[in-house]
C-alpha cells in the first residue's frame, strides 16, 4: 500500500470554529495520521499535514472539501496568500519506498473524486500535470480566484476533472504530486512590501537567484512585518542556512533585519541538522550521525 | 527484549588494522547494529556506537574486549584522552520504551561477564554504580591507568567484579548505564592549552558554569589546536547552541576563535533541530515539526 504525505492548504486561517471542525474531520481516522496544523491569520490560510495510505487520504481530503464547501465562500475572502480554491492545493508526496508514480496515481484519483462528488473543477499540477505548462503551481494559481472564470474557459486551462467553470463559492482546486519540500517563511522587520519583493526576487530561482527556491513577498499588516514566503524544493542542493543567509544579506541592503522565521508544516531532520552543523562548524558532518534516523528499520 | 544503545570507548585511535579488526567483530551480528565508528588519533581512542538487544550487546562487548586484550597494551599507550582500560568505558543507554533499570541490568551482566571471562577488574558507574562516590565517570577514571593499582587497593575503589588489581596490559573497565548524552568537542584555533583549560573551567557545571556540561581541555598537537572536549548530559536544559556560544565568548576573551567542532558518535535529531531553530530564529519551534520523528510508530 502506498505510504504518502498529503498537505492540503485551506483558505481559512481565522475562524477557530471552522478550523476545529476541519481538524476534527481529519483526526482519529483509520489509515491516516494528522501530523500538523499550521494556522495563519494574515495569510487567511491553514496547512494540514497528513500521512497515510492513498485511499484513506483520498477519503480524508473529500471530507475536508465537504467541510470547506460548507464553511468558506471565496467571494468574501481576502488574505495575503494567493489562492484559487476554498481547499486551494492538495499535494501528495511519496514517503519511504513509495514511488512518485504512486503519488501521481493518488493525486489523480483524489482529483477525480473531488470533481465527481462536488462538481468542483480540478487542475492537476507538478508531477501529476497533464501538460508541461500546467506543472508549476504559480502558473496554475495565476489570476487567482478572481480571474478563474476567464482562465478555465481558455483551452490551455481546461480542468482535468469537473466543469469548465469555477464553483461559485469554492472556486477550483489544484491537486498534485511532488517531492518533499520545506515551506519556509522569513519575516522582515519592515512594513515596506517593496523590500520584501526585492528580496524575494533576489533569492528565487526564476529570477536568477538560488536554485530550487520559490519566493514571494506578502504583507503581514497585523504583525507590522513583511514576509518572504518560500518553498525550498531541494534543500540538499540549496540548504536552508544558505537561503537564510542570502535573505539576511539582501534585506540588509535596505537596512532591514530579519525579525523571525517560520516553518510551515514539517521539515526533514537532515535539513535542520545541516543548518546546525554549519552554525556549529562541525567537521566531517554527515546525516548518518543523526541518532533517530539510524534506529528505524534498515 | 530491552533495546539499548551501547557506546564502548577503546584506547586505540591510530592503528587501522586493529580498528578494522574491531569493526569487523562488531559488524554483521544478530541482534546488534554498528551505527558509527569515531576514530581519533590525537586522543588515541575510538568510539563505537552500537544499538541492539541486551544479551547480543553483551556478547559483542566481550568480543571487543578479546580483541583489545590481544592488540592493546596500555603500558605503551599515550594519548590526549584520560583512560583506565584498553576498553575504557562501556555505557548502556535505554532507547525507546526501555527503562533505565533494564540498562543497569545490562551493564551489570556485561561487567560480570568481562570479569569472569578475562579476569579484568570492572567498576560500575552512573546509574549502575554501587555507591554514590562511584557514580561520576571522572571520579572512576581519576588517577588513570598509571594510578590504577594504588586506587583499586583502597576500599572505596574495590572493583565491583574481578580482581582488586589491574590487568597488566588491559587495566580495568568502567561499565555503566546512563541517559542519552551528546559527546561534543570544540577545537580552538590556538596551541595554548591554558586557554582551553580556562574555557573548559568557565563552561562546565562542576566549576560553576553551565548545568549538565562536563568539559576538559586536551592538546591536539598534530592539528596544532586545543580541544574543549565535552559531554552534554541534558541538551534540553542546556542546548548545544548555548554551549557553543559560551565557548566562543570565553575563548574570545583570550583572542582565540573556534576552528571547528565535532560530534562523537550520534546525536538526537531534536538537539540539532534546536540549534537550527535558534540560528534561523524560528518562531514557535517544536520538535513535533521534525518530519522523520513523526513517521515512526505511535
Amino acid at each position: 500500500m502506498a505510504w504518502l504525505e498529503c498537505v492540503p492548504n485551506v483558505s481559512e486561517g481565522r475562524d477557530p470554529r471552522v478550523l476545529d471542525r476541519m481538524t476534527a474531520r481529519l483526526t482519529g481516522r483509520t489509515g491516516v495520521r494528522l501530523l500538523d496544523v499550521h494556522r495563519d491569520a494574515d495569510h487567511h490560510r491553514s496547512v494540514f499535514t497528513l500521512a497515510g495510505e492513498a485511499p484513506a487520504l483520498t477519503a480524508a481530503v473529500l471530507d475536508l472539501c465537504a467541510e470547506a464547501l460548507d464553511a468558506i465562500d471565496l467571494r468574501h475572502h481576502a488574505g495575503a496568500h494567493p489562492r484559487i480554491g476554498a481547499v486551494d492545493v492538495v499535494p501528495f508526496v511519496p514517503l519511504g519506498r513509495t514511488t512518485m508514480d504512486e503519488a501521481v496515481a493518488a493525486a489523480r484519483a483524489t482529483g477525480r473524486a473531488i470533481a465527481e462528488r462536488f462538481g468542483i473543477p480540478v487542475l492537476l499540477y507538478e508531477e501529476a500535470a497533464t501538460a508541461p505548462h500546467r506543472r508549476r503551481l504559480e502558473q496554475v494559481r495565476r489570476g487567482r480566484f478572481e480571474g478563474l472564470a476567464d482562465k478555465l474557459r481558455t483551452p490551455d486551462w481546461a480542468p482535468d476533472f469537473g466543469p469548465a467553470a469555477p464553483h461559485p463559492s469554492f472556486g477550483a482546486v489544484a491537486v498534485g504530486a511532488r517531492g518533499i519540500l520545506v515551506a519556509y517563511n522569513i519575516n522582515l522587520a519592515t512594513e515596506r512590501l517593496e523590500v520584501g519583493t526585492a528580496v524575494a526576487r533576489a533569492v528565487r530561482a526564476s529570477s536568477g537567484g538560488l536554485p530550487h527556491v520559490k519566493a514571494m513577498a506578502l504583507p503581514l499588516p497585523a504583525r507590522r512585518l513583511v514576509q518572504v514566503s518560500m518553498n525550498l524544493t531541494n534543500v540538499e542542493i540549496t540548504p536552508i542556512a544558505v537561503v537564510f543567509d542570502a535573505v539576511a544579506r539582501e534585506a540588509a541592503r535596505y537596512g532591514v533585519a530579519i525579525a523571525e522565521s517560520e516553518v510551515v508544516g514539517l521539515v526533514p531532520a537532515a535539513a535542520l541538522a545541516d543548518v546546525a552543523a554549519r552554525y556549529l562548524r562541525v567537521a566531517g558532518w554527515s546525516p548518518d550521525k543523526i541518532l533517530d534516523s539510524r534506529l528505524g528499520p534498515d
